[in-house]
């Protein structure tokens, strides 16, 4: 009975079907104008009221001076103001029977007594009123169905997708949000929920494990307020859904972060492993391994197996991803004969070298001879993944934009044909200076690669640290 | 006597003032076209005679019929030629007294009994006319001083520099010297020097400890072929310049691949880090890492020291650096009372967290704010490193181009007045899809950083790396 209220609860506010955001401002710099140059430029789908007592009019819209004054009652409201001016507002949230309120400033717990306080303060207010707490000290919430965005978010994908993530982290909610729509995951929604007064990362993570809409959760942690209460609603969420979590604060200097941002104490790093280990959780370290392995589970699927064929043109890649794949626990098991042999009658030229890891000799060969390969390797039952490193730094200077077209064209026409999980190592050139052009291609071959069902990774050991982690 | 010789011998190949083109043709897919085109558009500083007998004019040079007919006896003869055609022209080398031969062509050692025959005949060959083999099963050698051209490089850089890169995989030499033409690594030499037949890992290690251009010998590794030989150069190069090394072939897996690949044998991982270890080298997995070190060194020195001041705006970042630190052997001091108590007085509004890490409390500041606190942190001497995160998805987004080019000057400032070791972390969107202008602002940042002194990393975690490794 108050699983399914709280699930309600929280439902109202992520489905919100209409916003009020307190402390909208077109001034520059603050947290009021963000977030409504954000929510309107994302198009929330529904009434949006903007209210401010020192404004009249903001961007061509009404503002009204208070929440009492509104035509209707907001189902969320969105709290941009300084966390001293808070309370009055939260009172009439409270008289006015809001569903949500979304508090973005920081200013509470995390700075001391008296931000404790005034913590204590706006979560009684929220008990009489009935209503749930976001935050504070976050930013919002990103939900592609009802078009609610994020702090900085109006550029978020407008795709829904499975994938939810809930972070303690305003600044990785974004990262996250970002990097994934540039990858082609999509969201059911991304809660930043700072510090947590209220709605924390146990009943967020109980409210997605009943979303129908979500497969994935995937969440950033600096520490749980409640540890019996969150190891519950974690082990529940492991048994119902695929968890990746990210958990800092295990070191000295990170703990002192995690108490000045959200408040929060670390603990002990082999207690949170332990936990995680016992609720079927895949742990992450970083932005870039949460979503590599979310691409992983996107495209392969949760234990997409750990026998690997290792391709490329160059015997030093598959030398190199040997050693990687035997770090990450993954096997590189000896070719079948059956499969070599077909592979010899392909690749019957010097410099190839048949095996796993399987060297086809150039970076790039003729495509017709690189499709018939490709293919050949993916109909061998010994391995579960096809792992081609496209070598481009060769692959482009001998066969050109053209060339790289083709070899992707021909590794989709396996993927789709064959069944056979592949996955593309293209190393990104764009960390440095250099020319763009090179990566205009690399972009639209990425896409192209990603619509299709090939997850594409920038490097050989991000690739196998991602086949890990979605196997574990 | 015999190592002065030798140094000689390498010498005249890799700083060689005439060259033959032996198998040169401008049909394309062919060893010969790739590198004739590659070295004529390179520029080499010296005459360039292109030799096949079934030609008589390439691209309105003229072709020699063999190496006999040439004006003038070159110092260096590139044979691209396949393996079964290459001893005809040994010969001709041997009664010439050329004075080094690179064989670009598989199909030697690597490839069984018959290769292995093959290239003991080269090499008494060689031996018999007193010239030195580069090769088999290689890409030769990239040097920016007389610019010879590597197999594919001829947009490789035209700046000397003071790196020297060994490797027996010609795919990664040309990795590693087109990532280090983007971050702004220059380059004494490279050499892929593949089976070694003559001049291996030794003899090159030896040649380069003593090169005066030379200050930094990087290097990747199958095996090597003489232990106790490789040794003594590693330890010598370990004690004269800063050595780095990357070997594979530690796995299963990998030994099968650079079997097939340059005919080595990789050894017991055991054996090789202790090794690494006595000679004082740092090693390495990837081209990501190589480079990574490599930039660090660069810009920061070897032991550039382990006390980090890490800072960003907002607190996951510090949360996340934190770890990623004490992973790395870093360390996080807290802050000197001194240092904060300025701090505290330049980043006196809510959100801001005076400490180790810093957190600057929103993503940037405005500048002259952003650039007084830098200037204070950089003045903590509890500590040698400033590393800053520029959590690029909210400082793009809130302060623009122009807000991201004021930051890294205001970096750059604080770098060159204060001397203090300054780490840029800036996240490179450019893995997925996504449009290009953002990529374009950042290439543009990032030489502007590199080429004032502050070395620029992707992520924190290949940040700290980088500064772990520069510490080994």
């Amino acid at each position: 009975m108050a699983l399914k209220r709280e699930y309600e609860q929280i439902d109202a506010i992520i489905n919100a079907r209409s916003l009020a955001i307190v402390g909208a401002t077109a001034k520059p710099f603050k947290f009021g104008s963000y977030f409504t140059s954000s929510q309107l430029s994302f198009g929330f789908k529904g009434p949006v009221y903007l209210v401010n007592p020192k404004e009249r009019e903001i961007n061509g819209m009404p503002c009204h001076p208070d929440l009492r004054s509104l035509p209707e009652v907001p189902d969320l409201v969105y709290l941009a103001v300084p966390a001293h001016l808070s309370m009055d507002i939260l009172k009439d949230c409270a008289d006015l029977k809001v569903k949500g309120v979304v508090m973005l400033a920081s200013g509470f717990r995390e700075v001391g007594e008296e931000g404790a306080r005034l913590e204590r303060e706006a979560l009684s207010l929220a008990r009489r009123g009935g209503f749930r707490i976001i935050g504070p000290n976050c930013f919002g919430i990103y939900n592609p169905r009802n078009r609610l965005a994020l702090l900085p978010g109006p550029d978020f994908s407008r795709r829904t997708g499975d994938v939810a993530f809930i972070s303690q982290s305003g600044g990785f909610s974004v990262h996250v949000g970002r990097m994934g729509k540039d990858l082609g995951i999509d969201f059911s929604a991304i809660v930043s929920y700072g510090n947590g007064a209220d709605l924390d990362e146990s009943g967020l993570l109980r409210y997605f494990s009943r979303d129908p809409q979500t497969r994935i959760i995937g969440g950033y942690l600096e520490g749980c307020r409640d540890g019996r209460e969150f190891f519950h609603a974690l082990k529940e969420a492991g048994a119902r859904k695929t968890v990746v979590m990210w958990k800092v604060g295990k070191s000295g200097p990170s703990q002192r972060a995690t108490l000045s941002h959200t408040g929060s104490l670390g603990g002990s790093a082999r207690i949170w492993e332990g936990m995680f280990r016992q609720c079927r959780v895949i742990e992450v370290s970083g932005v870039e391994e949460m979503c590599d392995v979310l691409l992983a589970l996107k495209h392969l699927g949760r234990k997409p197996g750990r026998r690997l064929l290792l391709c490329g043109g160059g015997g030093g890649l598959g030398a190199h991803g040997g050693d990687l794949a035997e770090a990450e626990g993954m096997q590189v098991p000896p070719l079948g004969e059956e499969t070599a042999s077909r592979l010899r009658d392909v690749l019957n030229y010097p410099g190839a070298a048949v095996g796993n890891p399987l060297d086809i000799g150039t970076p790039l060969t003729p495509i017709p001879v690189f499709a018939a390969a490709m293919r050949e390797a993916a109909l061998d039952t010994g391995t579960d993944i096809l792992v081609f490193d496209m070598a481009l730094n060769f692959a482009h200077g001998l066969f050109g934009d053209a060339g790289l077209e083709a070899a992707a064209e021909a590794l989709l026409a396996v993927r789709r044909e064959t069944g056979k999980a592949v996955v593309l190592v293209l190393y990104s050139r764009a960390i440095g200076g250099g020319d763009l052009a090179l990566e205009g291609t690399l972009r639209g071959l990425r896409e192209k690669l990603l619509a299709g069902g090939v997850p594409v990774y920038p490097s050989m050991a991000r690739a196998l640290r991602a086949l890990r982690l979605a196997n574990a």
